[in-house]
This record gives structure tokens, sequence and C-alpha cells, in this order.
């Protein structure tokens, strides 16, 4: 069976005039990919009622497989269901499942059900729903000049996961391919592509064909995917994969097959193994770290409490760092994130601390110390560790990394690594 | 003369695996946007000589202008020459402009002139070249079925200087249009995009059609757009907007002609104009406030401290909740939140605060407080309001919304606002 033509119809003005960057076709992308599907064709158009139907005929005339992304919303803009019913020729109906889905989606958020919301549930006649778990439109599944159709909607999350548990098992079922593909990937966090890519091929020169290598630069986890479809590359996999394992160390967060996790997550499972509570002294971070942690659900068990303390005023208010390390060192020393640390520890009753102060920018660096110097204190009472660091970037990335970083070097401590991190070699000007 | 229809052809593997996220597309659409041309088609393929053939032929058919983007390196996967001169019927031959340019460009950057670079002179017969600043490869144009076809460098920032120095200029001689298009934003934060559809059509049902009203919902914002491309539409643009900006009322966070803020910016300049401080003391929003509040430059003028009690204990030790209060309503209750401002307001001497107590889930919801519960309390030490909601969505949505609604209600006190939001009149349930 020849390997079915798969394209892609992305819909909305927002699309065309460039306000927002399209990242659903690189997910659509990567999932069909699983399958060992390509997409061959990409086509983009505005909300225009004729011109989409003009590129439905004739995508669906040359595509198996043609995947609509958008316009399933309830506003006027939304021109999908009409499109296709237009395409086909059909009326647009009211599908009872999708009104079932539409008030239980409503009621279980305490919403009233309104009369635009009420569109949502006018698709074409004989088209098949796609359940959708995370948003009130519901997707839907016509074939047309022999080429399945799916709507799908245009919200990321919503379309994740209709992909995953839907529309990719459909796909298999009605055109089933005979690669079987395998992929592992490696949730990596203080390395670069480009460092990775060297180590590859000044350690791994040899690194076998029937692998295919790909990156995937998610801040702040790097995701190292390794893949084959060939029967060759299913037996040496587990080989070269524990070679690469072996050269990345303990940047490897986690070897996983599917759903990735957070680092924040596999910190909090690290510390629930051992019984232990953390607390967070920040002030670059303004909270992220806090944030970060008590994103994951069941954080309560390891997390306690955590201290903002922007200003100098409030670090020693509510964590007893000294007037005299803030005036003879400043805000932005090993002696202040020290002090952090412990006040935090003693504060709070927890058991590891992490604490951090640096310039996220764009203004407050001086000569010596320019935006983007960071200093991080972390570990128990008795045994604080402490770096300082020099990461030059924007506001926004710096307190994404610094936020990350501190929840890698808790992550270490706990596995007692012994390597030293890459950003810690690049990165330590003290 | 009507408008010329503008169509793109972007390629590359790349593109169509996921690897890269297209970002040149909308780079493309704002420089044409200055012109007062849109973009009527985007179409994106894989490096394959026949599928290029095909689609250039296609394209051309319909458009006026292609801007085809990519191909146009020294590897084997760069085919967009070939291809035009197949579809145009004519050969590839060596351009002399072409070859200068690469000369004098490997000159001055000291490198040889090697075999694959010299690929880049080859072009088809009769086009123009068009001058690349910023590369190796030069641009071309060609005319095909009366079409004005431009081929452009995949790099973005050669095509940027090509797009703004060359093309455009080329586009405004042969493509003259009347037509300038004005846009405006309504950033909306507490309105649904079907709610408002609905507060539209029921109370500005003669919406004109030169208006055209377009939605995006970006988390946590609503972004209404109002664009307009014809005299009519100019004239009575700013009536329609007012009308709209009345209806929505202060849930209007702003309403803006280019760079979006986040809620977060608009409240701290708020805070600043009228010299005020805000602290925050979170449960269920994990430290998330503090850190959207410290995401922004310059918060420190008005934030110095926040406050993450997570546990009941760090309630009562970090911001004094009473033992009484705790075992008589419970964490997420009036009381417990009042009790929460206070300590804050005293600890941090800020004017302002805001704090909240909730159940992000999965776990922790009973009969009488379920999962999505949460309480509120915000304002200054002698005036503070509290509000009980109830939001039972997901643990990730539910925390970003009322983190969110947080800042939103600080914000309407310090406008004085006397409307009630939205979210409080359909999710209030004390």
């Amino acid at each position: 069976m020849p390997k079915p033509n798969v394209q892609l119809l992305l819909t909305g003005n927002e699309l065309m005039t460039g306000d927002i960057v399209d990242s659903n076709s690189a997910m659509i992308a990567q999932q069909l990919k699983e399958l060992g599907l390509e997409i061959s064709r990409k086509v983009t158009v505005a909300d225009d009622i004729t011109t989409l139907i003009n590129e439905i005929n004739h995508l669906a005339e040359q595509a198996d497989i043609l995947i609509i992304n958008g316009g399933l919303g309830p506003t006027i803009d939304d021109l999908t269901a009409e499109a296709l019913a237009k395409a086909t020729k059909v009326n647009l109906t009211e599908h009872k499942d999708a009104l079932i889905h539409l008030k239980s989606w409503c009621k279980k958020r305490d919403v009233k059900l309104n009369t635009p919301n009420l569109k949502q549930t006018l698709l074409p006649q004989n088209c098949t729903i796609i359940p959708n778990k995370d948003g009130s439109a519901v997707g839907f599944k016509v074939n047309h000049l022999a080429c399945d159709i799916y709507c799908t909607p245009g919200v990321p999350r919503e379309l994740k996961t209709m992909l995953a548990e839907q529309i990719t098992h459909d796909i298999a079922k009605y055109h089933p391919t005979k690669l079987i593909t395998d992929t592992t990937r490696l949730q990596v966090f203080g390395l670069g592509e480009s460092t990775l890519q060297k180590m590859i091929d000044e350690q791994l020169p040899t690194w076998p064909k029937s692998i295919e290598l790909g990156f995937r630069a998610g801040m702040p986890l790097l995701e190292v995917k390794l893949t084959t479809s060939c029967e060759e590359g299913h037996r040496i996999k587990p080989i070269w994969c524990a070679k690469l394992e072996k050269i990345i160390g303990d940047h490897i967060i986690a070897t996983i097959k599917d759903t990735p996790l957070t680092l924040a997550k596999h910190l909090l499972l690290k510390l629930q193994e051992d019984k232990l509570k953390i607390t967070t002294a920040e002030s670059c971070t303004g909270g992220m770290i806090a944030s970060l942690l008590t994103k994951e659900a069941g954080a309560s068990s390891s997390f306690e409490a955590g201290f903002v303390t922007y200003s100098n005023e409030m670090k020693t208010e509510l964590l007893a760092v000294t007037q005299q390390s803030l005036s003879q060192h400043g805000a932005v020393s090993r002696e202040v994130v020290i002090e952090m640390a412990k006040g935090a520890l003693k504060r709070s009753s927890a058991d590891f601390a992490i604490a951090v102060s640096g310039i996220a920018g764009p203004d407050g660096g001086t000569k010596e110390k320019p935006v983007g110097t960071v200093w991080l204190a972390w570990g128990h009472k008795s045994n604080l560790k402490t770096v300082g660091l020099l990461i030059p970037l924007s506001r926004d990335y710096f307190q994404k990394y610094v936020a990350n970083i501190g929840l890698d070097l808790v992550r270490r401590e706990l596995i007692n690594s012994t390597q030293t991190a890459h950003y810690i070699t690049e990165r330590k000007f003290s």
C-alpha cells in the first residue's frame, strides 16, 4: 500500500496578516511523523468563503488525507463548517452529539450556552464528529472526492489533544502503513543544539544512518529524538541510545517514550521520593521558580512556602539578609544569596532551598555587574553551594533560564551528580 | 485599479517536517501591508522539482504577484531557479551581474569562490536580478502567465532587506494601489469570543461591512481587531470603534494601534502613575501573580515583595492568618484571603494587595468546595474587597485565569471602575 498523500489547509486572517506565526502545522507534522507520514503541501488562506470552497476542492482532488485547521469557533469569521458543506454540496444541520458536547462543556464550566456558541453545532450533514476534550468546538470528518478531510480547532492545546487521542488513531486505522516508527526522546537541560551536535560529531562520528537524530529546542528543555523505521534501526537503537546517553550525562533529565515531563515535575518527583521539602527565595526571577513548581499537580507535598524579595528592604525584612552584606557586597552577591537561602530555610522549615539574585535588565547593570549577572545558592542548611553566572540575554529569556537552572541545580544535588553542568562551565564568572 | 492578487510560495523540507516554524511569511505580510496589500494565499511545499513546477504554474495562473521564498542557496536541495526555468520553458544561463555580485561578496569576506557557490549564478534567461545586500544569493524576477514572480532568499535578514529596499518599491511601481489599510486593536480581558460576538449581534446589529471584525484569543487577553481598507470604512471607523468600546466597557485593557502590552504591564503603568506599591499573597496561583508582574521591566518601582504561602502553616507563619479562621472556614475562604491580604500589606508596607486561595485541582476538591473554587481579596488596608468564584477548569488554565483575574481586579480598582466584570457575573458563587 503506497503512502497516503497528506495535505494541510490552514485558515485564518491572522495567519495571512503576519499577526501570528503558525506553530500548529509543525505540531501536526510531528504527530504525523510518528505514523511514518509526511505532509506534501500546506496551504494557508484567509477567512473568505469562496476561497475556502475552491481550496478544499482543489486539495481534496489531489490528497488522500486533508487536515483543515482553524475556523471552528463561534464568531462570524469561522467558516470551515459552511465551506465544507458547500464544497460537498450538503446542508448544514444541527448535530446532536455536538450539541450534547456543547451543553456538557458549558455545564462543566458553569456558563450559559449562548446563540453564537450554537453555531458550533451546525455541521455538514453526514460528517463524523471528532470529540474535543479541551474546547467547545468539536472537530469533524467528511469524505470528499475520495479524500478523508479532518476539520480541527485552531487553539493549539485543543488541536494537540485531538490529534493525539483521535485523529492519528483514525488515520492509522484507515490509512495503515507498514512502517513501524520507534521514537525515543532524551529530555536535556543545559546544552544547546549546536554544542550537542558538535559533541556527537566528535565523539560518535559513525552515527548510523538508520537512526534519525532530531533536535527540538523547547525552552528550557532540548529534546533529542532518536527515530527509526527500519529493522536494522530497531535492532541497534538501544546500543546507540546508550552511547548518546553516556556522552550527555547528567544533562539528561529523563529518557522517555511518551509524554514529556517538565524539569519542575522531575524535581518534585525526586523530592517526594526522598520525602524532602523545598523553599524558594527569589529576587530577579520574581516568583517564577515557585510558579514553575506549583504549576505541577501535587506540588504541596514538597513545597510549602516561597519568598519573592524584590527590594533590598524586603530581603532584610522577610529573610533577615544583613544590612552589612547588602552594603558591602550588593544585592547581587554570594553573601546575599546565602543569607536569602538561610532565611528562607529558617522561616519555612524546608529541607532544601534555592535562592536567586541577579540583574535581569534591561536596566540596572553596572560595569562590575553587567545585566545578566546572577548569583544562586542552593542546598540544605549545613551545605549551601553557590555559583555566579553571567547570562547576558533578554530579560524574558534570562528569567526563564535562571529559574530552570535553579531547579536543575537542586535536581543535580539530589541525584548526587559529580558532573559539572555545561552552563556552569560556560557561564561561570566566580 | 483593482488590488492585485498576491500569493506566496514557501519552499523547504524543514518547513514541512515541523523542524522550524515559518516566520518569513509574517514579515512579508507586514511589509506588503504598508502598501495596502494582503496575501490571499500561502502555499508551502517540500524541495521537490516536479511539485515546485506544478505549484508555480498553478499559482501564477491566479495571482498578479507571486513571491517565492527559499531555495536560492548553493546546495542540491535548492531548486527555485531550476523550477522557474522549467515552468517558464527557458534555459538556465550564467548571469553576469550575479557572478559579479558573488565575486565581490567572496572578496569582501576573504573566502574562495567554490563550485557550489557558482550554482547561484545560474538563473532563468531573461530574468531581472534583484540585489542582495546581505547574502551570496541574488534574488530575481520573472513574468510568467501575466504574473510578476519575485524569488527571494530564505535567510530572514536577507529577505527583510531585499523586501524593504527592492521588492516593495518594485511592486509599488508596477502595481500602484490607493488603498491604505487601517487597523485598531482592542485588548480585552474577561470576555470570551462567543460572549463578545453575542453582545455585538444584539447591541450593534447593523455593524458595517466596510469594517472587518477579527478576534484573536490569546490567553489571557482577547484581541478584537477592526480593520478597514476603503474610504467609507476610514470615515466611519472611529464612530463604530467608540460604539464597540462602549459596550465592552472596562473589559477593555487598552485600545492600541501597534504593540500590545500585557495585563501586568498595564497594571504596573497605572501603579507607577499613581505612585503605589503592590504586594501579593498567593496560595493556589503559587507565585504566578508575582512572576507576571516581575516579568515586566521596571517592576521594581511598584513591587517589592510577594508571598507564596502554599500550606496552612505558612499562611499563619508568614502572613499571620489565624488558626481560628483556618479551622472554622478553611484555607479557601473569604476570612483567610482577607487575613492573607492584611498580612502581606503589613509585612511589605505596600499600598495595595492581592491575595488568592483556591483549589486548582486535580485533587483537593470537596462537595462544598469543588475543584475550581477560589477566593480573592484585593485593595488597600482600609478597603479590602473580596469575591468567591467557581472556575472549574484544568489546573493550568485555572492558575493562569485566576492570576490574571487578580491583576484585573486591582486594575479595575485603580481606574475606579463601576462596571461589574463579566467573570464575576458569570462565576461568582458568593
